[in-house]
């Protein structure tokens, strides 16, 4: 059994195939598009309808499977370089064109996201899957070549105090697990004690590098917020890279090198879906108002990104230009920047990337008193060595630091920030054995997928989407 | 900065190089052992330790990182090729040798376990991860190279019913959640309706086989099953293809080029390690009574797999093999084969496997009231198309079968299971719309890595294993 995304590629001489897939389209009686989700493009098949009988014919519609023997020769049409001149044919099951959802016509993605289990059946969405699959392919393959090992940290956890935000609860208790205080008495759980879903796999990952020297996790993370936007999953995939001996700079300079690696990987091994995308993206903006188009196409976006350098600012240099912008001046932000210290918000983000520099834009150096305990306090006390990366459309897609390696310093942020010192007696002991300097980030895969892909809303980059009220599937 | 792995293999010209790990060993005032995680194996250093303050000196012990600059020459020891004459030392975070628990003399599995966070530092447990890495990394390569795509099924699911065994339940209900009646009010719960933590991303995965033919899920599962074993982990990753228009058969000749191409890539790409891991494997055996020593060393284990081809045989065979054999006549077993339909325990897997045939066994057409709804049925109507693959040592290493693609055999079957037909109607629905004989097996990840690794406990095989009454770190 042959595959349409090698066919297409075969020197047509007469040979004998057989293909198996689903129809696109049939016209006039006589070509059939199939397609067998190995590519985007469809292989033309003609059949001979006059020595066909009434009833297959009549199956031959929209979305039934069907398999195809027949010889493979130069196509006489423009559209296709080859094509199959069908000998024999076999359906394996129809789909009622009454009944079946996914029609030859353009469906909103609203209506195909209550369609989960037949969207992928659509150009657009087998498209997306295909470049998710290979920016995750490519993803293993930049670490590899670089000597990094693969490594699963855990995804129930009881550990709650990284404060990357609210959790979810695992447990096997049910409705009698109050004890006679009323209270619940984890002692009962399956674990002992009350255990969550992780958020990040970052605290783990660091005791990996300690030994590994450089380490990755490509793995599911989780947040229990009640954000019902277009930017957050309930349920989302992160990549965690976590390496020994390097600083704040070998961390930014990883990063920036990691991403325009895998966008370089799609742009030669998605070129048709990314193609297609391209086009889709541009029929889009066609009905948007011309000052809200952009200015590039995908593939222009990812070109762009792929080959100039990352701007990069510290926090202190990022205030000082959103305080002087315009739209701060004319009070145009919803948050009006006025002190250092305040945390950024998406809108200031967004203005820096897409209005000042127009181009992703790396931050670092903020205030201490905005991030998380494990990051490393600058000589100046007041600012710890973390970085963002902003994209432009998407915001922040990458955020790290280097890690805090002095115990003593370490111990005294997390009292100060109320974490458990005694909870977290492994993570101490990074820093009171054969500590190091050492730095990580995180990537946020789906909004990287978005970003490649010019895909508006998250819930269409992941199969099965998790968000509030919404669990299906 | 260079990694030691890439240093072992340089020409040693006296070029000056700087190296960062940790140190393994320090003899005679003079050598130090350095490991950075990037291999199994050490760089020895030399120090001029006449030079050197009395400060510095006494902090070079066991598991001090170190940053060391020097010449790396032709080394004039016999036990590696070349050596780095240091010229510049500077330690990074010391390791007391009266707390460090990971010294230089053998630890036992269960202390390390313990010290899960600090176990990674040893020689076993990088060499394991390493394999780790390199195993998940060949899986991708090999179905990359299939034109198989990557896919990311949910975690948390509101389905239940597959029946592979007792879930976690994900909630954000506390205390307060019960309502008038006192019963759970999932309406209120996060995603407005009772959740689960995935059992097999099976189901979602055909749903996009029937988009793009071929795919693969490799992700995290759970069991919430009260086994203590050396075999069960609550929290595990399962690597699970589903291929469109393949059958039984094309399912089990996958399967085992799978395996087969997998552990080549590991004796090729992991060789160190695997000799490193065959050598610790055949110290433990020596305490072993000879009787129960394996024939075989671990390499020539892996060795024997991928050069064999695995035995092949159905169920009822099966059956009539294990009731003719010695421990069923002599009623060593503990539940002995009487009847055909009856389950095969883990006793009769491992007299097959291990005993009769001594190689992989792929068994076949199992009675379909012990195997789950999904599976196709044959024309007997008694037997299931399904297959699992028994591996020596480890018993069943991957579970699969044929899918029943029949929309009414499939209803009928679901209704006869009890299993809810409004709940699955979009599992129903790839019967109702283009369906196709499709197939798909299940490998358990860790199950695979103790036969790669000759690791005799799952806890073992995995950074941070979660077992009953154990989710430390």
């Amino acid at each position: 059994m042959i595959k349409i995304i090698d066919v297409l590629k075969t020197k047509p001489e007469g040979q004998v195939i057989t293909v198996q897939g689903w129809i696109k389209t049939f016209r006039g009686n006589r070509f059939i598009a199939l397609n067998d989700g190995s590519t985007i493009n469809n292989l033309q098949c003609v059949i001979d309808y006059v020595n066909l009988n009434e009833i297959t014919l009549k199956k031959i519609t929209t979305g039934t499977s069907i398999k195809l023997q027949g010889e493979l020769i130069k196509s006489l049409g423009k559209e296709q370089s080859v094509e199959l001149k069908v000998t024999k044919l076999k359906i394996f099951g129809k789909a009622d064109p009454e009944k079946y959802p996914i029609q030859p016509k353009k469906h909103s993605l609203e209506f195909l996201r209550e369609k989960a289990h037949l969207r992928i059946r659509t150009s657009t969405f087998s498209a997306v899957a295909r470049i998710r699959s290979s920016l995750s392919f490519a993803i293993h393959d930049f670490f590899k070549n670089k000597n990094f090992y693969c490594i699963h940290t855990p995804i129930i956890t009881a550990s709650d105090a990284e404060g990357a935000g609210e959790m979810f609860r695992v447990t096997t208790l049910e409705n009698d697990f109050l004890n006679k205080k009323k209270e619940v008495d984890y002692s009962n759980d399956f674990f002992g004690k009350k255990t969550h879903l992780t958020v990040s796999g970052q605290l783990e990952a660091e005791t990996y590098a300690m030994g590994l020297g450089n380490v990755y996790t490509f793995g599911p993370t989780f947040r229990a917020e009640n954000s019902n936007t277009s930017r957050h999953l309930a349920e989302f995939w992160m990549i965690e890279p976590e390496m020994a001996f390097y600083d704040l700079n070998d961390n930014m300079k990883l990063a920036e090198e990691f991403i325009k690696n895998i966008l370089s990987y799609i742009l030669i091994n998605c070129e048709d879906d990314l193609k297609f995308l391209d086009k889709r993206l541009n029929d889009e903006e066609k009905n948007k108002p011309k000052i809200e188009r952009s200015e590039m196409s995908l593939i222009e976006k990812i070109n762009f990104v792929v080959s100039n350098k990352f701007k990069k600012i510290n926090y202190t240099e990022a205030i000082k230009i959103l305080k002087n912008s315009k739209p701060n001046k004319k009070k145009k932000f919803k948050y009006l920047i006025s002190d250092w210290g305040t945390d950024l918000q998406s809108e200031h983000e967004r203005y820096l990337v897409e209005k000042h520099f127009k181009c992703p834009v790396i931050i670092y150096d903020y205030p201490a008193d905005i991030k998380a305990f494990y990051m490393k306090l600058n000589d100046d006390n007041k600012t710890v060595r973390a970085m963002d990366i902003l994209f432009p459309g998407i915001g922040e897609i990458v955020g790290g630091s280097q890690r805090e390696e002095n115990f003593e310093k370490l111990k005294e942020r997390m009292i100060k920030m109320e974490i458990d010192i005694n909870e977290f007696y492994w993570y101490l002991e990074l820093r009171k054995f054969g500590t190091a300097p050492h730095s990580g980030f995180g990537l946020g895969f789906e909004r990287l997928i978005l970003f490649a892909t010019g895909m508006t809303n998250i819930r269409d980059v992941i199969p099965y989407p998790r968000t509030p009220q919404n669990a299906s599937f």
